[in-house]
């Protein structure tokens, strides 16, 4: 090992990835896209591809078993990575899950994790085909693989948004995070006072984007119900900024997004501010609402005008022009990534 | 959570496995064999099918980083997932690579890791496709999940094994436990006294099968010029007992092996001899060989014989004898896996 010392946080997440990908190429014919997308793309026949994607959970880094009960965790864990094949407009069909558990785990917890994992597989109809079981020094570690397909023509990635597209987002933003938020809350309370029993009345929705998010299966098939194939397409997992700038990035081009457009629910925006928190700031950072982002050409618009499902919030500029969005007061402010660093 | 409590070490890794995947049932059409054997089988076109394995492996269970350097580890990751498409007799193409470090790793460490995966993609042809990358509270976890494919008439299952059909191994067996061996013993007389050099002298071959074991590939192409299609296959990562018993009891069959027939280094047996073991359980039971074990028909014996790459060991048996080997005193020992159990 050489003598010189970088931190990871120097690199970030995305950062890293790139770093020590950087000297790899393809080599079989099958493999059509590699690293850089919401999932790998490999030919499958002459009109089909499959579609790869792989997610690691850390507890302690991206759950905490406090609040998030462990057929939660299941659920939550296989609805992410659908979410990652829906990003590529194609269909999830199995996965697989490795786990690595600590002794303090019994059976009975897993089989809670399992029974999760289950559920959402019947709901998505996704097959579990395999995965490893091992043990860990420290807590639970949860790697999934998820394989998909999609035809050809309908596989949408990062890199085809063109000027003048619109920027459309689905459901709505920020939930899952001020949720979280909410948690957090009620975990502090109890730790103080493991007496006083959470109170979580009338904040159902947003406990739910955050326990039970589902991954749009319904945008895809709506998609191609409406005959759109999107010109670019990511998932909300980071929060909505991030995911913009990945994909103005990716598709080489800049972007207007208008503050008031983001979809954000009546509850969102009321806990939001009883956090202290601007609803807009946890829609744009938050994180974690596994909505789809995508972009399509201006002449189909007219097929998705009024969908409840899906808002327009923007549109697709010069790369020159940067990336900005509009705030209410119509100031243009360069947009920043703030989502999960977990390098951070 | 129920109020029973049940300890992981109760069932083992692979109770495990079972016990918390027998509700899930496969509903794709293109899914032939879910969980079950080295890897997972997908229908892909009419001739061809894919298959698809994964692993994990925790820094402090699965190795040490004080004799394990990252470079080597990188190596062997992809080289053990390739060697699972290898005991389904196809030929490994993707890999996604997942990790999780905590902060006391530098990038430089990082690149160390992936200089090692990227020598394996090439030496094994496969292309780098996706992973994630997170940090972690301890240690280092990797995640790596396989695919590769193979031609549907020779695909080998762990289940066709028949009464009289023979059992052969591939290379030689129990270095890398002795190797491993080796490697503990010199940490400890470092960690005692860190001015003192490692002996590892006239050690290269075994110390070589633990830190850089390579996936039989040239086996695959060896069964293929030969025109061999194996009745079952695995591949020897928890000792050869454990394998064997997994090929019975897949196949519904018992098997009579001859410990004296079990290929053995002589490097392997002088160290082992040096530190008290016995050989032959050194081969039966160390693990991390990542030979092949199959079957093949008698009818196939004039096909591999005398190639020194493989070495028949016994032969298959009606499930009602039991699963035996034959020591050199000609007495029968029942077979019992006393392979790696991460759980213990």
């Amino acid at each position: 090992m050489s003598e010189q010392r970088t931190e990871l946080e120097k690199l970030g997440e995305f950062g890293l990835i790139d770093h020590l990908t950087q000297n790899f190429t393809t080599k079989n014919k099958r493999t059509i896209l590699g690293v850089g997308d919401d999932a790998a793309v490999l030919a499958l026949s002459k009109n089909e591809s499959q579609l790869i994607s792989t997610d690691m959970l850390i507890e302690g880094v991206h759950f905490n078993l406090m609040y998030m009960p462990l057929k939660h965790l299941g659920y939550k864990a296989v609805a992410t990575n659908v979410s990652d094949i829906c990003a590529m407009n194609g269909i999830a069909e199995q996965i697989t899950v490795s786990i690595a558990v600590s002794n303090r785990f019994p059976v009975e917890a897993l089989e809670e994790l399992y029974d999760g994992i289950n559920t959402a597989c019947k709901h998505y109809n996704v097959d579990l085909i395999g995965g490893d079981t091992s043990s860990s020094l420290s807590g639970l570690t949860l790697s999934i693989t998820v394989l998909g397909r999609a035809e050809n023509d309908v596989i949408t990635y990062r890199t085809g948004a063109k000027q003048h597209d619109l920027v459309v987002v689905t459901g709505d933003l920020g939930a899952a995070y001020v949720g979280l938020q909410l948690l957090e809350r009620e975990k502090e309370v109890y730790n103080a006072n493991p007496n006083i029993q959470p109170d979580l009345d009338g904040h159902d929705y947003i406990i739910e984007r955050q326990l039970k998010p589902e991954a749009r299966v319904d945008i895809i098939k709506f998609l191609k119900d409406l005959g759109v194939i999107p010109t670019s397409m990511i998932d909300i997992s980071d929060g909505l900024a991030s995911e913009v700038l990945h994909l103005c990035k990716s598709s080489k081009v800049g972007c207007q997004i208008y503050d008031e457009k983001v979809p954000i629910d009546g509850q969102t925006s009321m806990t939001a501010i009883e956090f202290n928190l601007d609803p807009n700031t946890c829609a744009m950072n938050g994180g974690e609402d596994y909505e789809l982002l995508f972009t399509i050409s201006q002449s189909d618009y007219d097929k998705i005008k009024g969908n409840p499902h899906m808002t327009v919030i923007g549109h697709i500029t010069d790369k020159k022009n940067g990336s900005y969005y509009v705030d209410k007061q119509g100031a243009a402010i360069e947009l920043k990534a703030q989502g999960w660093s977990h390098f951070d």
